[in-house]
């Protein structure tokens, strides 16, 4: 029985959730067999009791689980077979760091670059509840928000120093293989490839090439999603 | 045969070295004898054959080891049934990814904070050598670079806030206990509270507890060392 993966969903079928993407990127990295259920923001409420306000959630058999973090602990706990997603408790220990650095400091510096973006990519059912809930959450509008991106990408880019820097030493941030810390991250970058045409990081980038590494893994999973033109 | 660490000195025999604080601390937490030589700035290039231009540099018998990170590798090799330093092979991507994060966001965030006020602590003999090298890197006074701070103080906190998140999880940034990933942030903060009298971190900050928790790991040898007044 494949597990389902309850995904954030756009316009044209785009699934671009960071954090349903660190699911599905757990999910193919354990070589489980999976099915995503598309989802717009406001079905969210709707999936199975209803009892959810995000997402990912998965349905794995009778369980259903919540969160990407707890997502990848259930994996982990109930397909010990599999490959591992943390590579051992140490790791674990860096997906966790890796977590927060990216929700606290990445994302945030993300979500500036292209929430205008992303909101012209939810399907229309959703608009104004992305709007109402982001602009509530900024205290201004979207438009506001994107305006003048060009010279917060350089800040970006200098809040991802560290991980560029680990990137010349090694091809991913779980060393040679990539683990959970790699898909978290993976994305917070994905995200706006699907959901915005603006580039986030130079081609010469060391964090380039290891997101297309990144892209290629799995059977390309992350690549079978078309980039925001 | 105690293990040599050759060890940067301020005025008033004061050890600020965030790098030589990793080493020390890795020294410790492996349980081994251990000895410190006093090493000022200007005196660096005297070490044994001469060839060194940065401490800390340990000398193991007959080898000698230069640099923090591969003096815990080092040591992890050497002592393999002494506590690890690593956890695990995942615990070392987790060091790596925080020493980047530490290197590129964390201590260049303190040292405009501080730096003047190293200044004041440094040897008479290493005060033109340590104004001269860092003013030619700041391009500005030593007074110019530390004034304001009071507002950048600020943005260190906010630089902080993946450490902060998972302190609210876990006792050491290593889980349970500290790791050489808890070492290479610690040397960063306990840098400033021996070399400058100025309170980056506020009281209750989880962090601060956390730095108080890495003062008195093994026997309380960072605690041992007086804070600046």
């Amino acid at each position: 029985l494949a597990i389902i993966l309850y995904d954030l969903v756009g316009a044209d079928d785009r699934r671009f959730s960071p954090f349903c993407w660190r699911a599905r990127m757990a999910l193919a990295h354990k070589g489980l067999d999976f099915e995503t259920r598309p989802t717009r923001f406001t079905e969210i409420g709707r999936i199975a009791d209803g009892s959810q306000n995000r997402v990912p959630v998965i349905e794995d058999g009778a369980q259903m689980v919540a969160d990407s973090w707890t997502i990848a602990e259930h994996l982990e706990t109930a397909y010990p077979q599999r490959p591992s997603l943390f590579g051992d408790t140490g790791g674990k220990h860096l997906a966790r760091f890796v977590k927060h650095w990216v929700e606290a400091i990445v994302q945030p510096a993300i979500i500036t670059l292209v929430v205008k973006d992303v909101y012209d990519r939810v399907l229309p059912e959703d608009k104004d509840y992305f709007r109402r809930s982001r602009e509530g959450r900024f205290g201004k509008s979207l438009e506001d928000v994107q305006s003048g991106r060009d010279e917060r990408r350089a800040a970006l880019s200098r809040a991802l120093t560290p991980l560029r820097l680990l990137l010349q030493e090694q091809p991913f941030i779980g060393g040679e293989g990539p683990l959970f810390a790699d898909y978290i991250t993976f994305g917070a970058l994905q995200w706006p490839r699907v959901a915005s045409p603006f580039r986030l990081v130079n081609d010469d980038d060391p964090i380039a090439a290891w997101f297309e590494r990144c892209l290629d893994l799995h059977g390309g999973v992350g690549r079978a999603m078309p980039a925001a033109a």
